[in-house]
């Protein structure tokens, strides 16, 4: 698999666009790199940095020349933008996306016989930070990014975008759509409303007493609410049911302390810290 | 109020006990540091950091020279340790503490006529690491630090107390001793068990697409269970109060994200961010 691509086009080129374009152009992985989006003052900004080489509002010519197209718009505008963007692509450009869900988006791309061929990504390189201000050249190095391909997707297919992802420095894993949704749900888009919900529910009076277990705990919930809105709505029945697992062991950490049960709040202090602690800091 | 004292005898010099000493040494603020401790071998890494400059493990001889003793153990030995060094210390010296939890600590002081003069402290500057080998000179500096007068306590002393953290550098709030811990269960014990709960309710098969959000959100679960526990326990029926509030608006979240009411969780997300946002990164 080569890793070179003569024209890339990104759609929305924001933290994670802006980065995969920043890593293309620092190793010469693209000759041409198109950014798409609709504020001009954004592309604008994401050419300054060094992350496309061109910029264009107009989907349908931006995508016209590309070799692979990247989508790393918000989860909502994902398929209509996929759809848009077969319309204009030349037949058999590869397409990826960025969406941190992935079950609808691949849903909505298998429902017609297409011209492009999609393999869904989602880069675990998120942030609470945002725009082309924020993206870098090494935010997938070392990252995984997980590839959503169905039954029908061709194998060549999957191994391009892999090799697209190794060569921006991210590790890549391959998962079922609804598999990759619901363990999302888990690893993230619950943690997020809980962290909401924490950052929420402290009262004013208590925000100048908090220090750095606050902070980290509730980091995310600074994140973008319509971005989030997005992904929260589009994975509802997964992370409703996180959210249960969740909430059930608070109560059961809340009733050992109310109860003053020291050996079970022992017991569930320490499988939560072995949880923890087997991810690193 | 002069900022030097010939003798501070430190018990427990883990990160709290151990900064506050570095911080002693580095700033020339006392001749002679004693580090008292149960463990030989921890002492001898705080002795070797220079947070000490002489340990012994005999509490009684280890503050009878005292001009102000820091008492910087678990929450759940404090009163008693207060109590023995109430017994050895000469009439008049100056203790503190750096108890998470204050109410119990100050009642368990006041129950009795007592030799030394003591005020309740809570410097706001944990870690999920511990001991003397993740202490530093500069923990406290523009940190808060709270400390709990009750109506009685002179004045004096606890002006003698503020001036000895603000030579840490800390920035120094009184507050009720159970203002204290109302305010603190939501700045800091309930975002633990939180935290706690989070990491305790992620199946392993998630954990490898975890990233940034995870770990940022869970990253307190790693503390210490034993010095939870005594905080937990101590802090109880603030803190039960305090998960009820968040379990409430989790509540409010997921019931917003299963209707699909995207307004009323653009609301509740927007208003977590500007909960966050108020605090800085």
């Amino acid at each position: 698999m080569t890793a070179h691509w003569p024209t890339v086009t990104i759609v929305g080129a924001g933290l994670i666009g802006g980065s995969a374009g920043l890593a293309l152009a620092s190793r010469r992985l693209a000759d041409r790199i198109i950014g798409v989006g609709r504020s001009e003052a954004s592309l604008a900004a994401a050419q300054e940095r060094g992350a496309v080489t061109e910029t264009t509002t107009d989907l349908a010519a931006g995508v016209a020349a590309a070799d692979l197209v990247l989508v790393a718009t918000r989860v909502g505008m994902i398929p209509s933008l996929l759809e848009q963007i077969d319309a204009a692509i030349r037949p058999d450009t590869l397409i990826t996306d960025a969406g941190s869900t992935k079950a609808s988006i691949v849903a909505a791309w298998d429902q017609q016989h297409r011209r492009g061929r999609f393999v869904g990504s989602h880069p675990l390189a998120g942030s609470h930070q945002r725009g082309p201000q924020a993206a870098a050249a090494d935010l997938f190095e070392g990252r995984l990014t997980v590839l959503t391909p169905t039954p029908t997707t061709p194998p060549a297919d999957c191994e391009a975008i892999a090799a697209f992802w190794s060569a921006l420095g991210a590790e890549v894993l391959e998962l079922p759509p609804a598999e990759h949704d619901r363990l999302l749900a888990a690893a993230s888009h619950a943690p997020h409303v809980i962290a909401a919900a924490l950052a929420a529910a402290t009262p004013a009076a208590a925000r100048r007493l908090t220090a750095g277990g606050w902070r980290d705990t509730t980091r995310i919930a600074a994140g973008d609410p319509e971005l989030w809105a997005d992904i929260l709505l589009d994975n509802a029945a997964a992370i409703a049911s996180q959210l249960e697992q969740v909430t059930a062991t608070t109560d059961h950490l809340r009733a050992a302390i109310e109860a003053g049960d020291r050996a079970a709040l022992i017991r569930l202090l320490t499988h939560a810290k072995e949880s923890r602690d087997a991810l690193g800091s």
